[in-house]
């Protein structure tokens, strides 16, 4: 099988854990070392990319425009979170108007023939930036447990009115389901969960037995799936 | 109170999770969002630095020669692991034998007067690195599970012969204690138990508020109690 192909955007003061957690988890070796179920590549409006961590600073392996153009020929695209603060500007920006174009795109694309999946994934308050493109309307969704009311306010406002978006609380991550062109779209809740939502999202693309491996490889303690919560 | 200065070694093929799951637990803000408690530096032989996720290459806060030839006026070091194959390179090559040689330096100073506690804090196989420097003969230790051979074999290699290391076996982390100089040195198991561990370094060294404050922060579920184990 190719590789399952991962697309991790990077932004100026993103919170570091949602997106490395997830980096991790997906960049796993398969049990027996030979073959990598997943290729990661990581991109961003900027070159290098200072995060939310003063001591973290990256140099993504694409520019926006490499990812964003062909984004439908990813199976798996991250969105990690920030403040509050951040995502607005992000979102005021053309940058941001980029991403929800992109987010869009992304959405309504169905997944690729010899994949057979698609996910859209985002971490902590990423959802928000996700909830910006529309795509969360009537839909299950969670983040960061300071930001509730700001992911209600954006994805109403993205919906030109009430998004009835159901915001699931106390959970590490939430399985929202498929949209109409067949793209599940998952969220985890605060920084660490992505961990959680990742192993999850593995297994869902790469079989139970890579996510049993990756989650053994780093050492990640399986939670209760009573966590996790399917559409 | 002066910032707690916590300095993190990068090397090429680092496991990611290891040292980026620290940094943002260090790099929590405190409560009242005011005096961050901890100051964090990466530093490292190379910039960019690549590591084990070709997808997260770093800029580095500051060189090697910068951070190591004033180590002793950090108070808190982390050192991550990789694969045993890249440890006994690093090991073997230059960039080694000066990362060998700051540890011990650090592990021989005492604490700085005005925060009164040093921790030096090895990730996975990080251990491995500390082990090399021989600072670890006659303590309790802890490493990834895949690596508890070539941890006992080249702390015994450091220590001329039998080094007596206890190796600590299914628990996420281990505190070593303190050493002569009063350093404590702490250990954490795999990959994620980075995270573990820093949320008790956090706690030891900035005091219970913060530390659960920064769990808190990043969504991180505390453990029972009884994963650590004191010296």
């Amino acid at each position: 099988m190719s590789p399952i192909k991962v697309a991790i955007y990077m932004f100026p003061k993103a919170d570091v854990l949602d997106f490395t957690g997830p980096a991790e988890v997906f960049s796993a070796p398969d049990p027996t070392f030979s073959k990598p179920p997943f290729a990661v590549t990581t991109f961003a409006h900027h070159n290098p990319v200072n995060t939310a961590c003063s001591a973290l600073v990256y140099v993504p392996n694409a520019t926006f425009d490499e990812v964003a153009s062909k984004i439908e020929e990813y199976d798996v695209l991250v969105i990690p979170g920030s403040s509050e603060e951040v995502l607005q500007d992000l979102l005021d920006s053309q940058a941001g108007k980029e991403l929800v174009s992109m987010l869009q795109r992304f959405a309504a694309a169905p997944p690729r023939k010899e994949i057979g999946k698609r996910v859209l994934q985002s971490v902590c308050t990423g959802a928000i930036l996700v909830a910006a493109s529309g795509v969360l309307t009537n839909r299950k969704v969670t983040t960061h447990h300071l930001s509730f009311n700001k992911l209600k306010e954006v994805a109403d406002k993205a919906a030109g009115g009430e998004s009835n978006i159901q915001i699931m609380k106390e959970l590490r991550w939430v399985d929202g389901g498929l949209n109409e062109a067949g793209v599940r779209i998952v969220h985890a809740a605060g920084v660490s969960s992505g961990i959680d939502v990742t192993v999850f999202t593995v297994g869902h693309m790469a079989g139970e037995a890579q996510k049993k491996w990756a989650a053994e490889f780093v050492e990640f303690e399986q939670r209760d799936a009573a966590w996790g919560v399917k559409a």
